[in-house]
C-alpha cells in the first residue's frame, strides 16, 4: 500500500536494525484517515473471505481494526491482554511473550463473541515475531473460530512471524512488507511491482 | 442520543447501581457503525470550538475517538497507562486512580503530540468519577494545550465526574446520561425531551 510506506518513509523513525518507531501515525499519534485507507485495503484483501467479525490486540490494533470493521459492516473484538491467569467460565487465555517488553501477558478472549463457526480476520498493527498472532489464533480457534484472514499494518519480514504464520497455513497479508532496515532506513519487499 | 440508548437498554447489562456492562458493543465487542455514529455526533456537538486534535486514553476510548478524529478530520492522540514512572524528556505523567480496578496507573503523554495553543477534545467510553478525564486535562494543559470539550459515549451522572469537570469549568457533553440504575434497569436523564 503506497500511501503508508510513504509515510512510514517520511514520519517513521528507524532506530536501528530492529525497532521502528511509528508513533506519529500510527502507534501513539493517530492518523485515522490514513486507518480508513488502511481498513479499506484489508477490505479489499480479505472481503472473499466471508468474514464475520475483526479480531484485534489492545491497544495499537484497534485504530486501524476498527475502521477495517466499519468498512466490512461485521463486528469488532479487542482481545485484552490480562497481566494474570482468569480462572471463569467463558473466558479463554493464552500466554504470549512480547519481545519489544521482555514480559508476559494472558491475551485474553471472552468466548460468548466467537461463536462456533465464526469466520475471523485478525488484524494488528505489527507483524514480528508473530507470538502475538499466534496466540490470537489459537484463541479463536479454541472458541471454535476460523482465521479466514490476517492482516498485518507493518511486517518485518526479516523477523521470524511472516514466515512462521504462513507455514502453519494462514493467509497472511501486509500492507508494508519491510526486508530490511537499520538507522534512518527502512527498505520494502518488491511487491505489486514497486521498488523502496 | 437515541440509538446509543436503545443500544444501552437492549444489550447493556447492568449488574447493580454501579456497575454496567457495554461489552457486547463498546468495551469488548465493538459496533463500529455504531461508533461511526457517535463520531459523527461528537463532530456535530463540538465543531465550533475549532479542535486541532482528538485525544483518548487506551484503550476503551480508542473506537470512539477514532471515528470522532476521522469525521473531524484531526488526528487522534492515544495516551498510554504506564505501570511506573518513566523519567524522560518529553513525557509527561500523572497518576490517576481507578475505581473500577481498584488500582493506580501513570497516565501519561508524549509532549510532541501536544503543540501550546493545540485545541483538543477529549474522548472517552465513560465518565464515573473523572479521574480519568481530570488526569487527562492536567496532562494536556501542562503541554500548553487547551482542553475545549470532553465527550463522554456514556456518563454515570449519579457519580461525581460530570459535576467535577463542569465545576472546573469545562465543555463536557455526555450522549447517554444515566440518572439512576440497579441491577436490570437503567434511567436515563431526559436530556434532548426524550424520556427513558
Amino acid at each position: 500500500m503506497e500511501a503508508l510506506k510513504q509515510r512510514i518513509r517520511t514520519s517513521g523513525r528507524a532506530l536501528n536494525s530492529q525497532v521502528l518507531l511509528v508513533d506519529m501515525f500510527l502507534n501513539n499519534q493517530v492518523d485515522c484517515a490514513l486507518m480508513d485507507e488502511i481498513g479499506e485495503e484489508f477490505k479489499r484483501l480479505f472481503e472473499a473471505e466471508g468474514v464475520t467479525k475483526v479480531v484485534t490486540i489492545e491497544s495499537s490494533g484497534i485504530a486501524p481494526a476498527a475502521m477495517t470493521s466499519l468498512r466490512m459492516g461485521v463486528p469488532m473484538i479487542i482481545l485484552k491482554k490480562a497481566t494474570s491467569v482468569i480462572l471463569s467460565d467463558g473466558i479463554l487465555q493464552t500466554e504470549v511473550f512480547s519481545f519489544t517488553k521482555r514480559t508476559s501477558y494472558q491475551l485474553t478472549l471472552k468466548t460468548e463473541f466467537i461463536q462456533p463457526g465464526e469466520r475471523v480476520l485478525l488484524i494488528d498493527d505489527f507483524l514480528a515475531n508473530g507470538e502475538a498472532a499466534m496466540g490470537a489464533s489459537k484463541l479463536i480457534e479454541r472458541a471454535g473460530g476460523k482465521v479466514v484472514g490476517i492482516g498485518a499494518v507493518i511486517s518485518k519480514n526479516f523477523q521470524p512471524g511472516m514466515q512462521r504464520l504462513k507455514e502453519a497455513g494462514y493467509n497472511v497479508k501486509s500492507l508494508a512488507e519491510i526486508v530490511n532496515m537499520g538507522e534512518g532506513f527502512v527498505e520494502f519487499a518488491d511487491n505489486e511491482g514497486e521498488k523502496a
